[in-house]
């Protein structure tokens, strides 16, 4: 890889100031004239038909502007995901909801909203609508759900009761025969929970109908563009006349967004089409927690066969996820739990089975990892379990057996380059693994060392299209305007963007300027998800940086009397690469070039390919046997990004991933009770990992360059917690002897556990 | 020309509802949180240099947060109009002022500004600077500005005393020769007041600085793109940090901003960088007239050699422009007089000599129709003074001489179309020609006929730089998106650019919108001037569509088994030309592409050619013999626009540039007393005509169609006015045989020569 000067560098993020000083504009700060406050009414029923709505009441009190519900909204069934616009073909796209329907399917299902000249105001308001409900059973276990006497969420679905979809088969080699060859055979079942993405800024929108017609929408969307073909189909628009927009910023979003942001902007655009005014919509946090998408719970069972010595003969996997009320991208997850799994290690025989099944909960949807922290913590704590069994090294066993470039795997795409070996031996000495088992085991607190590996995805190809635009534009001075339609959820997308379009062009970082998600100001890009943005909205970038360099390099070697292939760009300046003496400051350039009646303007086309980048977790921990507790004492993530654009956003990116990776072992669900009400619905009763709970966390960057991407990158927005899980399961195993099959290991789990083994 | 569905008719335009229910949003109905407002303090002396100010008392005044003037604001000098970006070499451009100075040229010109909570804080508190200034002598007639006795306002010029930029010569033939060939010699010099724009909307800026040091501006300009270009070099910022924009809408222009909005930006900017929060300058109706460019007055002189059958051997021509307290476009303007001037009739010998002179009033600058209006008052005042004296009727003689293809002319660019000829025809027929002079001559009010010919340009070059980009964007369901960095002053710029791009892919109207006049949203267009719009950024448009559709007939000619050439796109369908059986929707072909990661992105880089339009305006006035009050009876407008994109519009500028026409000719003009100071600074005093003086107008649409336009277009923004004096005055001779050689012909002027004339 050639010498970068800017990639690679800790540059100062371009959102880093206005966020420091309170600044930045987030969709909770858009305020238009006249601008309404848009309030919803939800469903208290988990299941249940609207045997009557009067809204009446509602209307005539004073400061509301509109009242809308299933009687004056679109008719217009779609997904709140992007994934009806994305879902490639033959796949069909489940589109099971509108945005207010005469039926709810869980508590805190959309029955109606209201605008009005106040927040207090609507929420007065929303209490003077009267709903006769018939209540319909329910359904809240997708185990239960498959049965044929359980109610039916959608009415018959084509492959089994309730689930929504087609079901997900992927196979390799001869299973049957694996097993056979196998000296051992493991099997286990494992159950996850719900966790959510918790992320800072709720679910927003704000909606402006214009008198002509054209619809703008500020939202807390990760996806604008493709937010911007659901929003123009359910309300029968033209694509063109609407534009949605981030105001730029968005406060976190984990895949809680991709798509439609909780329903707030066709709600918000409902409102301000009655209401003939701007209409923001902003949930609050209990409204998040119970009518935003949750990360997929629900059961992993995994069949493994084995040779005495440690090798990999079969593997079966079977995952069952609980789909919630509507399907979002419950069709798609299953896909990906199975694909990961079956991808981090080497072995002919495989085979996978998976779907989700609808219930009367809120949504699983998308989330950072998508089914595949799902699919490790059953794999990696097996592997474990098969390890400790037949007497070999956690780590051994995985250097054996673990994926290689050019190893038969089920993804459509390469494995080009892997640098999972360098993140194990690393990570292994950073965690002195060496030592562990070594602690004296005389105290009530237990040390013990536990690993998880693993490996993910770059974007959302071959799970769902997957594309990238973008336009470079070169002003008279030599600066430079990048438009991208990806945004950045706070995870420093445009700065490693903009990073990428400076190196390209050989300019000074301080030149570029991003306007970004945005569908009127940038060309289509596919979103913010799926670990893409460095690495496939990158590409694009690149590309256009390229196509703008070449007509650069085009005009200067008119200008320099030198063959085109013999200059390059270099600190601001054109020169030819055999006489440095030759040379043209790039802005003396674009203005002679302007004079001319020429702006250099690239446009970057692509679509990527795909490339796993590579993990290796390791975690510390002390287990107090007399109250259960848990407490990480380190975490060490050793992961090949293939190439760290911005090594302070990676390190970021591996710390907030292990955080969230530390609740998902250890203390975040949402449990629900029986008339389907969440029982942890707001921060005071969801257990996040707080600044106390996280240990010292080493994330050690391992760059085994990509071929594919244009500086090597490799995606990084979500395996920080894809291993974390295992990791610290595989941990509490060493401390205490105790295995796990369910997460989170709550602090009375483990007391639980320790009581019965001692009782054993 | 191929037949056309959407280009030709009169669509609704895209801003007609949005501003029929007062829903556009205009510069001053920018409102940001925590927005301050700014208000300009302006010298009281046409000449004075400032030896002391005190801003203190307004600084500590409470709710004012920032003070400006020369001490705290960049020394950068810069030309307020878009000429310092766009002068072609080897001209070099005028940069002859700073956001303030020490020393004031005008009176009117800025001496300080201020920003407070609200503008009735910033006017107290503007009263609240003491400037103590030291009186310069002034002077205000541009012939004695030229004296060696004048003061000089910029120091020495290259050029001669008070002298801006490189005086204009052009020269082709033989003119002395010309003069000696002729059987006749004309010599005449006729005087040119100052006219205003008198646009609706005042200038006006709203401007945010980031803390990230990134600057919004929504302006009032014209120019976007080279506005950007203008601050960003004032205030030493990389152009891609400053983003302007329109908001999107702009109450007329008529040319008074393009570039900057009288220093509304740099004001607005140096205030919101010292008081770190936005702020709006808005000036009032009175800073519009007395501190913003006006049309340049002067004098025109025209001799001209003619045989006896009225065939012209030689013309010289000479321009002499006020150009005010700064340059502005005052090196441009004399240029496009002389070339415009001698470009209407063919002559082998002709020769201009022109400039502009510094004094000390309002800068001239750039008004609709800039420096022709001044020409061809003089050339055709002067044809019909030939004619008379020959015994020639004005038609014949203007038939016999008018400039046609393929005759040389002083223009770089060809004549490659002229429908003047059907102009003449069908002009004099509308306004019956044939009974000219045949009205009764008993009454006290007498009637009379007169005609005056001219052309114009289709955008700017060779005056300064001109070209546009565009970009076009197709959607999954087949709309479209186009983005364009040209404004819409009222004009319906973006409406008739929508209809070409939906006329070139074939698609509905209603599908296309249009982002604009943002130079983030949008590539690099010079802005909306010099009648350009339709024609030179139309270009680009069209060869945006055109890179689109050529993107979709390849992909649909795949798809289709078709050869690419045999497809069309016609009514929202892909279609085999000579096999409309074989079809595919659009919006089937444009998600089938997306669905494997395409989207059709169309960039249209164009430098526009420039063709003539033409015109003949005929007037009929009746002349109160008594009161010496002239009342236009009718008006009518022949004019070969090329291609009428959308008639409705067409007539609409036209009627829109007689109404201005004859406020040139009857009633409008810009005073100053002794102190330099206007004595008609506001619509009380400045005699704008009104409804009741707007007669019947006909406007007659020619369609000799353009080769260089790819639908035949000619410029029409600025020719309602080219010609509309003169013929006015000609008829006015024609009703009571007085000649007048200056404009406006007043009631009191007429009523003055009448007297003169029974007196001789």
């Amino acid at each position: 890889m050639k010498k970068t000067s800017i990639v690679g560098k800790n540059v100062r993020k371009l959102d880093s100031v206005e966020k420091a000083m309170g600044a930045a504009t987030f969709t909770t700060d858009i305020s238009l004239p006249h601008m309404l406050y848009g309030k919803v009414l939800r469903s208290p029923y988990p299941h249940a038909k609207i045997i009557n709505i009067d809204t009446s009441e509602a209307e005539k009190h004073p400061g509301v502007e509109a009242v809308v519900c299933y009687k004056n909204t679109p008719r217009v069934k779609f997904n709140t995901s992007a994934t009806s616009t994305f879902t490639i073909p033959p796949l069909q796209p489940v589109e099971d909801q509108y945005v207010f329907d005469s039926v709810v399917r869980y508590v805190g299902d959309e029955v109606a909203a209201v605008a009005a000249e106040s927040m207090e105001i609507a929420e007065q308001a929303i209490k003077l609508i009267k709903v006769e409900y018939e209540e319909l059973p329910a359904v809240f276990d997708p185990l239960e759900a498959m049965k044929t006497e359980a109610p039916l969420l959608h009415g018959q679905c084509k492959e089994g009761r309730n689930i929504p979809g087609e079901k997900i088969h992927m196979e390799m080699g001869d299973v049957e025969k694996g097993f056979e060859e196998a000296d051992e055979v493991f099997e286990h079942t494992f159950k996850l929970p719900v966790q959510k993405q918790a992320q800072m800024e709720t679910q927003a929108a704000v909606a402006k109908v214009g008198v002509d017609g054209r619809v703008t929408i500020w939202s807390t969307t990760q996806t604008p563009h493709p937010s911007q073909r659901i929003l123009a189909t359910i309300f029968g628009l033209p694509y063109s006349k609407v534009r949605v927009l981030n105001p730029p910023y968005i406060g976190g979003g984990f895949g809680v967004r991709i798509g439609l942001s909780a329903k707030a902007e066709p709600i918000a655009m409902a409102l301000a089409m009655q209401a003939k005014k701007p209409v923001k919509v902003v949930y609050d946090r209990k409204e998040d927690f119970i009518a935003s998408d949750t990360r997929h719970s629900g059961y992993v069972t995994v069949k493994t066969g084995v040779k005495k010595d440690g090798t990999f003969t079969a593997r079966k996997m079977r995952g069952l996820l609980n789909a919630g009320a509507y399907c979002s991208w419950s069709a798609e997850t299953p896909g990906v739990l199975g694909a990961m799994g079956l991808s981090v290690y080497r072995c002919a025989n495989q085979m996978y089975d998976g779907h989700s099944v609808y219930t009367n909960t809120t949504p699983g949807g998308a989330m950072r990892g998508f089914g595949n922290p799902q699919a490790m913590f059953a794999i990696e704590s097996q592997v474990d379990i098969i390890a400790e069994k037949l007497g070999l090294d956690p780590l051994d066993i995985r250097m054996k057996n673990m994926m290689k470039p050019g190893d038969q795997w089920v993804l459509p795409y390469k494995c080009q380059s892997s640098g999972l070996e360098e993140c194990i031996k690393k990570g292994a000495a950073a965690i002195n693994w060496d030592c562990r088992g070594k602690v004296e085991k005389g105290s009530t607190k237990k040390r013990g060392i536990g690993v998880g590996i693993g490996s993910h995805v770059s974007n959302a190809w071959p799970f769902c299209g997957d594309y990238s635009n973008a336009y470079i534009t070169i002003h008279q001075d030599g600066s430079v305007l990048l438009a991208t339609g990806v945004p950045d959820m706070g995870t420093g997308t445009i700065t490693t963007l903009a990073q990428m379009a400076a190196e390209t062009l050989g300019i000074s970082f301080d030149k570029v300027s991003v306007t970004f998600a945005d569908t009127e100001s940038t060309p289509f890009d596919i979103g913010s998800h799926a670990s893409r943005t460095c690495y496939a909205s990158g590409i694009a970038v690149v590309a256009a940086a390229n196509d703008a360099k070449k007509q650069i390099l085009q005009y200067a070697a008119k200008k320099m009397e030198v063959e085109e292939e013999e200059l390059q760009i270099e600190n601001n300046n054109v020169l030819a690469i055999n006489n440095p003496e030759k040379q043209l400051p790039l802005n003396k350039v674009a203005v002679d070039a302007h004079l001319e009646g020429q702006q250099f303007i690239g446009v970057g086309k692509i679509v990527p390919e795909n490339a796993p980048p590579w993990l290796a977790h390791f975690a510390e921990v002390e287990v107090d046997t007399e109250t259960g507790k848990v407490k990480v004492v380190k975490l060490v993530a050793a992961h090949d990004v293939g190439k760290a654009i911005h090594p302070q956003i990676v390190e970021g990116q591996l710390h907030g991933g292990l955080a969230q990776g530390i609740g998902y072992a250890l203390s975040e669900e949402i449990k629900y009770n029986d008339k389907g009400q969440q029982l942890n619905d707001g921060f005071h009763k969801y257990m996040l990992p707080t600044a106390v709970d996280i240990p010292e966390l080493e994330a050690i960057i391992v760059e085994a360059a990509e071929p594919s991407h244009p500086f090597g990158v490799k995606g990084v927005g979500e395996t920080g917690l894809v291993a974390t899980a295992p990791a610290i399961a595989n941990a509490i195993f060493n401390a205490i002897g105790i295995r796990f099959f369910e997460i989170p290991i709550t602090e009375e789990k483990v007391y639980k556990a320790l009581l019965n083994k001692e009782n054993e």
